[in-house]
């Protein structure tokens, strides 16, 4: 089925609670290379037909200012699946 | 920073309420072509080294034992990124 994936990230400087007690697990299991953990976003938009480039483009503007919250979040990339 | 990407989908079957909710309101602002949301994780494992063969393997069962349920969720992709 073609898809139009959408990733979404916290922005760099914001804290990541939900992340940091996952790296904090990790840690305590035995992972201490793993420096850090963020958890952001994966949406899945899904089409019955075939996507073109107008829908990628309309894709990325939802994705700027209604999918994520640019206060605290980023758009990390926007991309074409079939 | 090399990281390894993590991406976890609902299963296919289950309902996603907060995808639905998505679908829903892209539905009355126009976009009745996309036929369905899904909503999902994206998750960063960050490292301050080189990324190992090795790390991505412990990566993906940590993926699948640990970052996901596997009764709710599936592991779409483990990727190395530089």
């Amino acid at each position: 089925m073609p898809k139009i994936i959408v990733e979404i990230m916290p922005k760099q400087d914001l804290l990541d609670p939900q992340g940091k007690a996952v790296a904090n697990s990790l840690h305590r299991s035995g992972r201490e290379d793993i420096s850090a953990v963020r958890i952001g976003k994966r949406i899945e938009l899904h089409f019955d037909r075939e996507i073109t480039d107008k829908d990628l483009e309309e894709a990325k503007t939802q994705a700027a200012n209604f999918l994520s919250n640019d206060v605290i979040e980023d758009v990390v990339a926007v991309t074409k699946e079939d």
